[in-house]
């Protein structure tokens, strides 16, 4: 079942907006064994989007199409795909009253030009928007009338904004899509998610003692991202689970602690899980991430029964002031400093009442740095129950690139401390 | 001069990156007057990339292809694209000296398999690759094999990596654009970027007002992101310069203070310039947001000379001790309270010593929620030199959603209380 994905957008060809959503979208739709074959960006222009999508469904069996399905006069995706399928636009109730409901229960006047959304062509399945207000619609081309041979095939269009795609992807088009079009040689996978080892060593480390599952049919990729390395095993035909079950067991032997989680798990995720599983709480103090580690950790859904407090101590009185770093300290060493940073995870471990407390201060840059301490130097400190270790960090990249990096090191250092620890 | 932009990878199609040479190159040819009127990702197949590469030739002036130029087994972007033209590869003396000085000057062995990189299809121009070993390759097709019109066409291979990508593209394939194939009909464009009011609501705004300037050719378009949207003019010809700039006079004094910034200008961006301007600094107080706002804010190059510190007042008890709010107040209100946001605020303005204090309490979710105090809630208060003032907020969203746009309506509260003083 080859899939293409257009997205359509004016902002993306001008550049103004990261696709996030081919990203988003190819990652599920491999996982759940579609080839995606070909992905598409073109403007808002009618002429545009119907060339796309005639161009795509002479090739794909499955179309798949995000954004400009709301009221403005760019939102032209409905109408003209209606056109390009002859298929008369005809008013849903059902979706008008969702509408109303939407704005109702928000206590917004309903803007007259939202019931543009309510048209749905004629023999599309509507995929209700429950985070906004533009239906998704789906089609059975059944003959596809684009495709030389007599095959069908099936388009999908989709609403743009995130908060409204994600979950009508999940929940509506899914389900729908593995009813109409499942996939033909459905590909398992499962990816194995590590920090702390190059791409090339892990290669090395997994290379041998895998040699004889990829001869079965076992297919091995390496994503190597900032801080972390995707390892990632993928596996067709009735023998599928047990190769993926049999990598599964190897790589995690081999790689260890290495393997941080699998899937979509996130590091911060497994940090609260870790945490809450032990009944232990965290707090952190940030100079140079400026609040990131806290961001990241308060991300996680539960996350307030671990996460006790954060100190964004920016300036050097704020270390003094909020987690009781010496000034004597921070005049002798520095504010990027061993010293400061251990002074820093202590005070507020102590300051919070915490388990456990990490802490970075470190030169972000672009500005600031010097011989002795170039942009990218940090210290990490992490204070715990029964002491206080620091490392030094050197993450000489851009600014928020080296936030990044410098939280995934803080949260994988808290990390093996707590696992060290039996859970509860 | 309509361009089409294809990038090569697997890993793109897979879902396992994103695609920032996307949004990277097509933000600097829409800039230089070209359009980008495609974007095609095709998987590191010899087939899927001659395929995308032959359509495109046929219906843009010039094709740019990024990726598989590289010495691997699935780099067939060079081999394969000589194949189509129908041009021999031949032997650069000039490309294997460069190979063999780049491993040299870092001490390295040259590896055998990276003089495939010296092979140039006949009548190519070499785009010399100062940060890596592929060079780039840019071809004149005249006339274009694949137009049915006898028109001219250009075609330009880029390598992938983005530190080799991007000086060769601006250094190089630049000049070399606009010698062979410079934009006939510049296009201009200038975006406004608001907060505060709906996507609906704006076009309704604009739509009466900038009539007259779109039946001269000003072209509108909307992008609605999360309590954000940019409002995007286009012009062309002679006239551009005047058509935007009667836009941005209009759409400034209709839309006020809801414009924030334009071009690429973050909220954030503009709060660290507008307080630096009057010497003023700022602490955070979050609770639901976790420490996002703090992020936001010190994600700016000099954001040290404002913000001072951030306290993430997660649990009550560090509501209590970092920025004094009491204990009573907690018990009477709840955190989640007017009262409790006003002392977060006020507390965080004393302990900091800084100008102005912003603070948020609320209910990020997915659980906590009561009727009374439902998931979205949240409360937002800002505290300055002459008084505090506090908002209730609704932002029903999930997690991560609901962060930023309570960050967002935060930074904007705290932006137009510091415009309303006078600069330094």
């Amino acid at each position: 079942m080859k899939v293409e994905l257009i997205n359509t957008g004016s902002e993306l060809l001008l550049g103004r907006v990261l696709n996030r959503h081919q990203e988003w979208l190819c990652r599920r739709l491999s996982d759940l064994g579609y080839e995606v074959a070909r992905q598409i960006s073109v403007p808002d222009g009618g002429e545009a989007i119907a060339d796309a999508v005639r161009e795509s469904l002479a090739r794909a069996d499955i179309v798949i199409t995000t954004g400009g399905l709301g009221p403005t006069s760019d939102d032209l995706t409905r109408e003209r795909i209606a056109q390009l399928l002859g298929r008369p636009l005809v008013e849903s109730p059902q979706v008008a009253g969702q509408i109303r409901n939407f704005f109702e229960s928000r206590n917004r006047p309903v803007p007259q030009r939202c019931f543009v959304e309510s048209l749905v062509p004629a023999g599309a399945d509507v995929l209700p928007n429950l985070h906004g207000t533009a239906p998704g619609l789906a089609f059975r081309l059944n003959p596809n009338p684009f495709r030389n041979e007599r095959t069908s095939g099936v388009l999908v269009l989709l609403p743009g904004p995130p908060r409204e795609l994600h979950p009508m992807f999940l929940e509506q088009a899914v389900p729908w899509l593995q009813r109409e079009a499942a996939p033909s040689n459905p590909c398992q996978t499962l990816t194995l998610r590590t920090t702390g080892v190059g791409e090339s060593a892990l290669e090395e480390m997994l290379e041998g003692p895998l040699k004889e599952l990829c001869a079965r049919g076992l297919e091995l990729g390496y994503c190597a991202k900032v801080s972390e390395v995707e390892v990632r095993f993928a596996a067709r035909g009735d023998d599928a689970s047990g190769l993926l079950a049999s990598a599964r067991q190897i790589g995690r032997s081999i790689l260890g602690a290495a393997v941080f989680g699998e899937g979509d798990e996130l590091l911060e995720a497994v940090v609260v899980r870790e945490l809450s599983r032990r009944r232990a709480t965290v707090a952190v103090a940030e100079s140079c991430t400026g609040g990131f580690i806290a961001h990241r950790l308060t991300n996680v859904p539960g996350s307030s029964s671990v996460f006790l407090a954060g100190f964004v101590t920016y300036a050097n009185q704020s270390k003094v002031a909020a987690v009781g770093v010496s000034a004597e300290t921070l005049s002798r060493h520095g504010a990027v400093s061993e010293a400061v940073a251990r002074e820093m995870a202590e005070g507020a471990r102590l300051k919070s009442g915490s388990d456990y407390a990490i802490a970075v201060t470190g030169i972000a840059g672009p500005g600031g740095g010097t011989e002795a301490k170039p942009v990218g130097l940090a210290y990490l400190a992490l204070a715990g129950p029964a002491k206080t270790e620091v490392v030094r960090l050197f993450n000489p990249f851009d600014r928020e690139t080296f936030k990044f990096a410098t939280s995934q090191q803080a949260l994988d250092l808290l990390r093996r401390a707590v696992l060290s620890t039996p859970a509860a």
